[in-house]
């Protein structure tokens, strides 16, 4: 199974931003991601996250939940972004904390068995940036993995 | 008028990110906006541009169009990004170059009126990044401007 320091290495490595970003992976389960970044390298003037950063954050939150399900799976392949959709309900003035949990998510079941059949496969994935023990940020993330 | 030097000084000082992900403005104009970023600082492990620092070129490019509505208007505010939309539609690998033209929208039109009778206005804009000559992202957003 996927470590989280594996994952963050992962991150690191293959996107640098996230290294001056901050990420940070605080856990990697087949529960859940979570990841966070400090406020410091991503504030604003009015000392909230940019609203960039914390699609970044989002986006990536999504990426590593496919890309540990292929880990659990033995799959390898390119997962790339499609299309999101985002809405951004409270500023967030702190750190950024982004979660994705899909356990229960039928097309999660569906993913693997398309993907061997097809060398192709959609999965749609919630992410959520909590602040202050409510959602600041609402993303939702249309990947596509493909040989 | 805004220039695009002072406009570029303004989201360097706002977003100190924006220096880091190498934001330069190359045409501010009443007509049209238009960001770039080189590809390294935003590249990834496929040499193509992140979808979190595309992401990141489109909103500012999206903000840059408002913010040089305000000042044409003479206008201030806060301006946030409340919603957006983006389709991916082919990797960018080389520099980051976003485009808003929104002279025509009715919207526009509307948003200074609503903005002074109401101290907060909505508007819609839609952004595109550009690579060889085709779109490549797609985004939709919307921005809500507030005393």
């Amino acid at each position: 199974m996927l470590s989280a320091h594996e994952l963050q290495q992962v991150l690191h490595n293959e996107i640098p931003l996230t290294q001056t970003i901050g990420i940070q992976v605080t856990e990697c389960s087949p529960q859940r991601i979570e990841l966070t970044a400090p406020l410091e390298p991503n504030i604003n003037h009015k000392c909230t996250a940019f609203g960039g950063s914390l699609y970044s954050v989002a986006v990536l939150c999504g990426w590593s939940y496919v890309y540990q399900q292929m880990k659990l799976n033995q799959l390898t392949g390119h997962i790339v972004i499609q299309s999101s959709e985002v809405n951004y309900l409270q500023p967030v003035d702190g750190d950024i904390r982004a979660i994705c949990e899909a356990e229960n998510s039928p097309e999660l079941k569906r993913f693997s068995k398309i993907y061997r059949r097809k060398g192709r496969a959609r999965i749609h994935l919630q992410v959520k940036i909590l602040f202050n023990n409510r959602v600041a940020v609402d993303f939702n993330g249309q990947y596509v993995v493909h040989c």
